[in-house]
């Protein structure tokens, strides 16, 4: 398997294309699978336009595909004009002993960081989407314009965009998330992850998340955007959203914090919402 | 298991519901699933306010639950007021002999007709979808108006959409289809199917042939509306559209058949296209 992304699936939506890829990444050390959404070309402009990109970051469990198929985030994309990049959500077939006993940890649980523990050691995530898969993006497709980047996902993978967005500023104009895990060092899901991957020095587990880290900014003025449904079964045991309000507040980080009744944690709630997300992020990249 | 339907499954989305039931049919003597999207109720009408229905027919190999998932179609139904009813496409668990070993043939591609031979005499999805379904519809669910439905589908439920339509100009207002399967008597997948559920006698096919039913109306003065991707694998062997536009012009039946270029067979084709298709049937309906 070579680095350079070979493409695996193509189907035209909405006048764009969605395209699935395969590459071996060095970060991970295991080939890995992505998918890109390329809008259609604007019919005012050049052939030589670039898209923005935006970033979906996809829960526990899900493959790049889950947000392609069911989050009918292409019609709006296509109608702004940005394109949508869903990554994998950890290493496949590293064959790490445990790695699928549970569908909370291992596969399909990377939790976008970069784990320490020796045993976990290619579970990195986070380089892999910070760094890794922006400068293969910027090397392999000419319509893509990385410089111009917003992050967004849902539950771990919107634990995911928030750290994310907060720990590099400089690289993501915009972020927002659909039922968030915003407090991981304090809910089961959060703990048995950033145990395992990190060891068990709590101090280091502050850096992925997102209510510790806010409260180290004061000068972000773009809102945050935040979705969650109320009827969400996992709203009170693992979401917390009320813990990164708080936070924000203290910190003065303007937060838009949509509960939303009757709500659960599926993509229907994420496609009910869509738009609202991709017109957020369009006002900042395009 | 009960006639009555019984609910399985319930999630918001874009203000309504989709919720799924189980029920035993006496039509086809098994247990079935349909979905159904409930729009949310007007905030400028009454709580007695009823919606019109429209029927979905999927194609080969489906279930109930594909078009939910993947169509999108939701948000356009929700917007214009409209009940969608997602039935599945054959029986299942009779465990006929040889029902499972093709995919396009058996469980999952009932055809939506009432096969005549022994072996395949509870597949009946024609009365299923015509009879039972609507019946048990207004029997159960006091929002839904089934006086007032429609019909569409994709492929082999682009056929049943049709052929329903065409043999029920009283039943339904207005029709649709994406890459239908129009001339089953004329292509491979038909002919299987055709001649496993009734036999060799080809005379009989025609009653389920759209263009060949088509001949036999010319009062026809809604349009018919079909989308058709040029890049559908299946366009030249089994799905023949131009047979029935040809049909159609000979029996003065409007028809708006859409070559649409570099789509597909999936539901990203769908996807793409379903508004268009909500908002034809809308026309018919509110």
């Amino acid at each position: 398997m070579e680095e350079t992304p070979m493409e695996i699936g193509s189907n035209k939506m909405f006048g764009g294309y969605n395209k699935r890829y395969k590459h071996y990444s060095p970060t991970l050390a295991c080939a890995m699978t992505f998918s890109v959404f390329f809008p259609p070309p604007s019919s005012s402009s050049s052939s030589s336009q670039k898209f923005p990109v935006l970033y979906w970051l996809s829960g526990l469990t899900c493959t790049d595909e889950n947000f392609i198929i069911k989050s009918g985030a292409q019609r709006m994309a296509a109608a702004k004009g940005i394109a949508l990049v869903a990554p994998d959500t950890s290493p496949r077939g590293l064959n790490v002993e445990g790695e699928s006993e549970s569908w909370d940890f291992g596969v399909g649980a990377g939790f976008y960081l970069n784990a320490t523990t020796e045993k976990w050691k290619n579970w990195r995530m986070y380089d892999y989407i910070v760094k890794e898969l922006p400068t293969l993006l910027s090397e392999n497709f000419e319509q893509l314009d990385t410089t111009r980047a917003s992050i967004f996902g849902h539950s771990m993978g919107g634990h995911g965009a928030l750290t994310i967005y907060l720990k590099n500023l400089d690289k993501y104009k915009s972020v927002s998330a659909f039922a968030p895990i915003v407090n991981p060092i304090n809910c089961p899901w959060g703990q048995k992850a950033l145990s395992n991957y990190l060891g068990t020095n709590n101090s280091v587990w502050e850096e992925y998340d997102a209510t510790c880290l806010i409260s180290k900014f004061n000068n972000i003025s773009a809102p945050i955007l935040i979705d969650q449904g109320e009827d969400d079964n996992f709203l009170k045991n693992q979401l917390l959203p009320h813990k990164f309000e708080a936070a924000c507040k203290d910190a003065s980080v303007p937060l838009i914090l949509r509960m939303q009744p009757g709500y659960d944690h599926s993509y229907y709630f994420i496609a009910s919402f869509i738009d609202d997300h991709i017109s957020h992020h369009a006002n900042a990249l395009v």
